[in-house]
């Protein structure tokens, strides 16, 4: 019987938010392996390493079974053919996303058609966050308690404020 | 083993166009089971019949094996307990769907935390097509061919030109 | 000294929800004095009476010191004159809102240059929440604790269920 | 030498505003004739008839060289190819239109590939004006100077507020 | 007795656009004092320094009394607790700044919940002003006279077109 | 008599798209003379240059007849004025573009009020198609038939996977 169904939930995850375990809890509830995959791109800065991100991403979702962390650097569906993968999570939070998030979905599906993108909608508390101010807000000293966990916001404090 | 896959796809149908055909044949290759469900409204007026929008619903998904035609009339959520089914799909076309398409997603979630919603996004063909588009251009003498499975341009005519 | 802080929220309140309750507390930390006005306008079919919104918007404001309820049948810029108030407030919620809000906030400046609409925030929980979606879960027997106060759950089931 | 320049403003016009004069004339600067179109839809309520709607528009398109007001009750598409025009002209003025339109626009395209859809700007100050809103203003005894033409706003007070 | 009316109106300002100004005068007819605050951001470029930003501003806004122009450089919620300010005010202009806005908005919440956000609607004419297309403009050579007062665009031909 | 169809369709094609020959299609179907003007930016970094990207514009419009493709480094509505072109031709394709070619249009509509930009929508297969999400494919090694013309893939590989 063809195996249906191993998920890809890719990302920067510079760091993994509240919202990011959010979907990475709703996704394997539906889909019997989620692959959350960090994105290399060494074109885009990133605050932290591709290890760095695995390893953060690692230790959150530490205790949910069948889920894996890993990374790419080539073209999504490429790295999912090559892992057996025919399905993309990917959390929908605003307006804002929705057509960057068409975009990148009907490109590829005209990459490869038989990779399907499956939206899901994170618990409303995490609408509105971001990585991007998750990181301007310790910057500045501020508390992100509720918005990433606790080992993430001292991960943050000590690459951003104790240079 | 708790059993991950049916799903529910909830709708008024009237009638069935080539976008809900599209996105029930992405449903089916992501889920073990999918139940088309005609919403029973009797506040709101319909062209067709919950029986005669079922007919046409069993009439286009024949041959789709896991997909099955039903009916409701009471909260979605409550149906879908009935029927031990855990996820709601909805087609996601363009950002005007989306707001309304999260409120109900969101108010099912309160109502029944472990039902969720998942959103596929059908053929970019499909995006702008909507049932009312369809009744409106067959009500005016124009082809709908593209739009619906040729018995449903069918039984628009029978039923919008021969009175 | 001219008097700045008498602000008039309008709305129809059919009925009102927490949405609204949390819009009307965050007002009244801002302004001296805030009129909840229930619009009456007799080509628009509601479930309850103008007096029956008043009564309950009475009931679930009461110990809000410096709020009043309302309710008015003309143009709102003329009701705002009668009664020397010159704030708009207005919940914006989501997208879909902001545009009609947009139309609704030019027309009156255009009608009144003085009078000044002022747009607060929900909090997050009730963003996508309406009077509407509570109609609609009461009547398929749902329970909308959560979305509205306990008192006014219990008038929507006498109204809506017990005919 | 096939004729290029025949254009259609379709459009209900119950009744015209300045904000539909703005776009007529921006249209007539661009193609030799502007058919401004009455649609004549039976099933849907207006204040004005199609006749006095014609009326209007032809009392505020006085003048206008090379723009004729005319009406129909069939597909768009088809009264075009009628008339030998091949271009629809349409006012944008928010992202709510922008949908709609376009679902238009696409569902023209597919019935009739040759005819186009071009989309002008009105100025901005009529952005969020609608025909709805000049009539509930009027309706309520307030003033629509700005937002039709005086002609216009006596035929409204007449028709709304003499009964 | 508790003071209300402390607002901080936070932006870049660089520079100063007739569109801010207009939300300023709209915001102290609201508010007792209305803090004009200019964010220091290091790792942001901007064309002129935070002196120039504040000097501009302080002689746009001479003779609006119960304006103040300052500057800040850390969280802004903890800039205020310092001003004893509980409102924040934002010009809303367009969809594309709604949901930004509203991130924004609800971070703050969440850092301080005592402090509300208050969304102003700038004039019609300056819905889609920004002082990145200014300075475009004047880089261009274009005049931008009706975008900015007449001392700001001289400022700006000198910084960008003098060198 | 005075002439009306000279249209500018100005962009970065950085490269042309498939998109952008669509909407240049379209465009000369409306009007006389269409200029195909590159945007030359100093500030922004694009792939090719100014010569590369007229030249590649050169090579998919042969055959077009009335399709010129040229270049400009000043503001558009001036370079407009020494063509004599009054129509400036933009592309819609969705939400997130719309406001941004609103306040472009309305800029230029306040630089030079006699030059009215139209709004054309491009195929929908092309909606979600830009000229970064060609680059990044290919940068990835995937292929960009059906969103380039080959000639222009070949260019694409020339560029940015032969260093």
């Amino acid at each position: 019987m063809k195996k249906k169904g191993i998920a890809v939930y890719p990302g920067s995850f510079d760091p993994v938010t509240n919202g990011h375990i959010d979907v990475i809890k709703r996704a394997i509830r539906l889909f019997d392996r989620v692959i959350v995959a960090v994105i290399e791109n060494p074109t885009k800065k990133t605050l932290f390493s591709v290890d760095e991100r695995m390893e953060m991403l690692r230790a959150v979702t530490r205790g949910l079974s069948g889920v894996v962390v890993s990374h790419f650097d080539r073209l999504l569906v490429d790295y999912m053919k090559k892992k057996k993968a025919s399905i993309i999570i990917r959390g929908l939070r605003a307006v804002s996303d929705f057509e960057y998030e068409f975009q990148m979905a009907l490109t590829n599906r005209k990459l490869a058609p038989d990779i399907e993108t499956v939206f899901l909608m994170p618990a409303e508390a995490y609408t509105y966050l971001s990585s991007s101010i998750v990181k301007e807000v310790v910057r500045l000293n501020g508390s992100v308690k509720g918005f990433v966990p606790r080992q993430i916001e001292a991960r943050l404090i000590r690459k951003l404020l104790t240079k």
